[in-house]
């Protein structure tokens, strides 16, 4: 970090007319902005909101509450406008992008969807490789062209896939050592039996790959392409100095690949939520994260980054905005 | 309540394209706000942003950490748009009305000031009454007024008025029966001997009015205009059917006041936030609020309520355009 720049912002942010310090997280965050864009006058523009999809292969062991058919459903129900995420971009004028990573479906020519199949859904990681590795790095390059192709110093990350809380957790356990009974949630909605149902499976799929350590093979182990698309993206946009919302426990688990492969890249990250998935505590930690808010959100889509992207804008225009104590002709505490 | 109102409400939210609670605590506010309009189709309408503005004559006793003219400074500001206040105002496009509550400062015919002036400052409470018994009825009648003259059905309320903790303190001491260790906390920023001095100063206040015990006699002795114009508002907003959004410690004082008036005015409520003041915890307890965000705040002026308003907006917004499992052809987890 530029030790002359952070004081400028610091210095900046004690001169508006306020207690030192009473804008709390936001004075962290418009410092955190200032620093990543290498100014004292940060500005977001563009901001992007990418949601990637696809399917995993775990779903067929019975570990999600829901059919894997609804990850292709919700797909369409994006492309139509229907979901959370597409509420909340339209509120917040986020441009939305969907990515077909490799939903198991033919979405034909689709408007409104970008289509970069990896394959139709992630092979079953209980029995084998979720996917080759050569397809793991293909999800990362084409995640970061993705990216690249998208204008904006701001995006905002989501995802949709049956199961693929189940592919979170393994990488959480494996990259981060937590486990499995931390690691693993209810997803949408299991209940006890389909949680311990899915922790056992999940035990299945490590045992069965001991060896996959690095962030490339804990990838191709144990998916998905949503996953791997979304550490590609992140690692683009960190390169090029954009700022990165996390949503919430699968986008998390993304940035922990690629913080494995590039630690920098935190160094971008706006953490939006503490979800309500169990396993997104021990996530966050892993991280040194502090989100922003904590609403008992388990979605997905990029909701919670979406909700706490105002946030985001109140930091950037209040250092922008506010008077300072001298233009305002406030008197100041005694020094 | 209404149960069959609220088990519509309940069942819509339920059939939107998400699994079952995942939008946490947006699917509560949502709900709260269906009952208070009486609709399953709820909707937000012009919100007003009201600010009250007061001095306190126990800022003579050196309770706050900035002089007593800031209070008037800071208004000036507020009217030429510099304070955080008006950032936030303008991001969200609330409708801001600042209202001199009792300022010690000749304004003049004030543009973008309502004068609604109760004295000049009220008297100093470690040595007599903040104000007169009637004094304190009128506050209240002074803020059912001006809110009844606003449009709209959502109200965000703020405040601005050094030394305004130390009366905060004092209600949500007297009111709650919170020892003022817990009660007072460093305000503007006290350091631990002006901490342990405003301890020292509000103990000889409640000493001074020991059988002050019933809401406006609590207000009289301890004021302040802005805290007991903020508690009139309130209950008339809630009498309307109003949402009230709650900002901070000194808000929340106000709520507290109006609260033991009136304990129904909670329905109408959201909380905005959990702040940095000591006090803030004790009186979110006493008050068995949930707070929406927990960013470290220690500002008020209705910061927090107007960083909150994007959130109450979403929960509306998820409500009336999220699709249905049926009409966007989602399947839902078997039953």
């Amino acid at each position: 970090a530029d030790s002359a720049l952070a004081q400028r912002l610091q210095h900046r942010l004690d001169r508006l007319t306020k207690p030192t310090g009473a804008l709390g997280r936001l004075e962290a965050l418009a410092l955190q902005i200032g620093l990543l864009q290498g100014t004292d006058r940060p500005q977001l523009q563009q901001p992007q909101l990418m949601v990637f999809a696809a399917d995993h292969g775990l779903a067929r062991q019975g570990v999600s509450a829901y059919p894997q058919e609804v990850t292709w459903q919700m797909v369409a129900n994006m492309r139509a406008g229907g979901a959370a995420v597409n509420v909340l971009a339209r509120q917040h004028g986020l441009a939305l992008t969907l990515v077909d990573a490799g939903v198991a479906h033919d979405f034909g020519a689709a408007d409104g969807l970008v289509s970069a199949k990896l394959g139709w859904g992630t092979a079953d990681a209980s029995s084998g490789p979720a996917m080759a590795p050569d397809t793991a790095a293909e999800a990362l390059r084409t995640g970061a062209r993705l990216l690249a192709a998208r204008p904006g110093n701001a995006v905002l990350f989501g995802e949709m896939g049956i199961a693929n809380t189940a592919s979170a957790s393994l990488l959480l356990a494996r990259l981060a050592g937590v486990p499995l009974a931390q690691a693993t949630g209810r997803g949408t909605g299991l209940d006890d039996a389909g949680l311990a149902h899915k922790q056992a499976v999940l035990a299945r799929c490590l045992a069965r790959a001991p060896q996959a350590s690095t962030p490339l093979a804990v990838l191709a182990e144990f998916g998905g392409f949503e996953i791997g698309m979304i550490a590609g993206a992140m690692l683009q946009a960190a390169a090029e100095r954009r700022l990165i919302v996390v949503d919430g426990f699968i986008v998390g688990a993304a940035l922990l690949l690629a913080a494995r492969l590039a630690p920098a890249v935190l160094d971008a990250c706006v953490f939006a939520h503490h979800g309500a998935e169990a396993g997104h505590a021990a996530l966050l930690a892993a991280l040194g994260a502090q989100p922003l808010l904590g609403l008992g959100l388990r979605l997905g889509e990029g909701s919670g980054a979406a909700l706490a992207w105002p946030l985001v804008q109140s930091s950037l225009l209040l250092l922008d905005q506010m008077a300072s104590f001298d233009s305002a002709g406030v008197s100041d505490r005694p020094a």
